[in-house]
């Protein structure tokens, strides 16, 4: 009964269900999304992917990229192509907000197919926009919360391959699809399983997102003009639950839909990569500050001693990256950048950045052992150990970006500009975050793109 | 080495290293293709599909819907949404050809990326699309067999989930990918798993190839543009090989890449749904020709005892089919209309056809056993009992269309003729009949839609 109460709860979900946290987080969520889609657009990924899919994706120009910084021509085009670009762009960068219990960034394919589909079949106000992005993300943190985390252990990107149920959902609320068609969106969102880990580190991570972004609109489009899938879809016997994962009673996190709202545990990151990358860097900045502190020569460091949960080299392994999306998924990399330079930012994380002579020698410092009795994956320590034989060394309890030890919303706006300014200019910027934080009183949200 | 292997295999494949009987099968899988995909645009899916797309995939008109029958308009589409449209058009029948081995249809997705994409970047010879065609279909089955049976039998629909790897392999070939971009070209195909079986008997069923032609084509053209995915996107250990199967050795099947040709082993449906279908259909028209000879009156059957490999029930146990896409997923329907009509066409399959009272009277007559020592998949045992107590047995020890019986090329040109006449009319139907099999001759097989 998962798929039907599912799509029965979205159905009948209205603004006034959603608590003022709820409302804060999804908020929040939105407007870190847009963050990552502006600054994100200035990577070559979603370029690329706009100029080989143009020939084709050329309906009528509703829906806006919102990183675009050129002519018109290039700041609206159709909503499956706006889906897939955006949900690249925001991506990218791997910047974008985690739900903790089943690590991943929940609400980057829910937004760039709901946005796109919003400004193309408005007005659509924001509380209407909010409402239907809490369906879409509530939808697919419980998909995962039931398979979790036997599915993400046999290699699925969860990102991706929940995003494109909860994209379903989410425009499926927006358009106003009811119980029956809701479960057959539900069916076509579910057949589409895009994403793997082995692609972490190139273009085709960013990519899962976008796809997934299209796939589940087409879901519930395809599913609105009474295209037929399957009423039971996620527990069927050869549905989305068992087929991707081994998990007993995966259904039961339906339950608690409306009770437990997943979006209050969104996490927003401090850092443009992995979650299980934090708290090396988190560890590796505040050695550094405390190097400079005590008057040491930070180029001193012989050695850089990391223990760490095993499951950071699993994911983030990468000893020699040679591109900037691969230094995302190098341990000896962040934890070098964010001991060299003291922050993290998506300038450490370029081609460039990653081929810098001294990061390379600081990497090859970088010794890692794991630990998982004395580290869970938010924890890590760091010994130094300079030239002269002495050592400095800092544990992280709970990293910068944990639900324990959370951004602020001071530091959420400051990484909204820095990583939007990038794109689009400092005043823009500000523009665009104003307007974003401001989505809850909106008449349309079809406006937000002309209001920075 | 699986990737590389593949790519490397694929983008050196010259036309003068098909044999004679590769490209008589070759031309018979195209052509019986473009009959499916013709017949079948009379169906809804396709058409709900295009009338859901078209707000987007709006680019240039470079590509034919092949059963198209109306204004010039609606005859030509951008290259994604002619492959999505004769994906599902081809499909929707289940009247497409068979590779027995891994049980699915071959080159559906490779066929409808490939000829999309030969048209919108042509001239393409009707040699070079054969060859194109033929890497794309020898890479999908060579993956299906890797993975068989265990992909399969969780769940997957393997038809999509390979298909969209030999689309992007086909498509690669067709538009001069070089080694290394022909395996990032795999890698965004594999992250694209789409296809369940819990969808068999809904419109979605049909979408999976449809979509796996998309998102083929996307990875092939991805990739020439410099996106980078995967160098070992199917044996990493998080790719394509370990994610959707737990089967050992699956990359063996690689090394007979060019000795052993798979699409020598497909054969051609009879009857438009699932092969497990066919012996029973085959035994219950038998029986009916022979229940005339002896004189009796067909419908003084009493009961309709059949006897199959357990597989069947499990494919194909609907006992009460309520359209005329669950109709194929019933083994139920499929004896009773076989033994009532002595044929099982299309006409057979469709929404009145399964809520005919005779036919769910005569539904309801048959009774199955399974016996998996006894019965392979291709064999069937049916005994009717009459109102006077007598009876009629037949057994079939391989079933019209299989390798040990195939069909004609007689059979098949009368099988192109009736499916497409249904939707173009037998005059057109003739002509694309002529135009099909001499494609390996044509100097731009993008001429193929304007001679029918």
């Amino acid at each position: 009964m998962a798929t039907l109460q599912l799509a029965s709860w979205a159905t009948n979900l209205t603004f006034t269900d959603l608590t003022e946290p709820v409302i804060a987080a999804a908020v929040n969520s939105v407007y870190n999304w847009a963050g990552c889609a502006i600054g994100g657009y200035s990577q070559d990924a979603p370029r690329i992917a706009q100029v080989t899919t143009q020939p084709f994706f050329g309906g009528p120009p509703t829906s806006s990229i919102l990183g675009s910084n050129g002519s018109t021509s290039d700041e609206y085009a159709d909503a499956q192509l706006a889906a897939l670009i955006n949900g690249i762009a925001s991506h990218i960068d791997d910047y974008d907000d985690t739900h903790l219990e089943t690590d991943h960034p929940s609400g980057r394919p829910v937004a760039s197919a709901l946005l796109a589909v919003a400004e193309w079949q408005g007005p659509v106000t924001g509380r209407e926009f909010l409402t239907a992005f809490v369906a879409g993300v509530e939808a697919e943190c419980k998909l995962g919360l039931g398979v979790t985390p036997e599915h993400y252990d046999v290699g699925w990107h969860i990102t991706s391959t929940t995003g494109s149920v909860g994209a379903a959902v989410a425009v499926g609320k927006l358009i106003g699809l009811d119980t029956a068609r809701m479960q057959n969106a539900i069916g076509v969102a579910a057949t589409q399983v895009v994403g793997m880990q082995e692609y972490f580190g190139s273009m085709t991570k960013s990519f899962h997102v976008g796809r997934a972004a299209q796939g589940g609109m087409l879901g519930a489009l395809l599913a609105k003009n009474n295209y037929t899938s399957s009423m039971q879809g996620l527990e069927a016997k050869y549905g989305w639950l068992h087929v991707v994962s081994t998990r007993e009673n995966a259904t039961a996190y339906f339950d608690q839909l409306g009770d437990v709202w997943e979006i209050e545990k969104n996490t927003f990151k401090p850092f443009p990569c992995g979650i299980v990358l934090h708290p090396t860097i988190d560890a590796a900045i505040q050695l550094r500050n405390e190097t400079i502190r005590q008057g040491k020569d930070i180029l001193s460091v012989k050695s850089i001693n990391l223990q760490v949960n095993s499951e950071v080299l699993v994911l983030t392994g990468k000893a020699d990256p040679t591109t900037g999306l691969e230094g995302k998924f190098s341990v000896y990399h962040a934890a070098a950048i964010g001991y060299l330079y003291g922050e993290a930012t998506p300038a450490y994380f370029t081609d460039d950045a990653v081929k810098n002579s001294t990061v390379i020698e600081f990497r090859k410092k970088v010794n890692v052992t794991t630990d998982d009795e004395q580290f869970n994956k938010d924890q890590a320590t760091i010994t130094l150990e300079f030239d002269d034989g002495s050592t400095l060394e800092k544990h992280i309890e709970h990293a910068i970006g944990s639900l324990e030890n959370p951004l602020t919303d001071a530091d959420l706006m400051k990484k909204f500009i820095n990583q939007v300014s990038r794109q689009i200019g400092e005043v823009r910027a500000a523009k665009a975050h104003a307007a974003f934080k401001a989505i809850v009183n909106m008449t349309d949200v079809g406006q937000l793109r002309a209001m920075y």
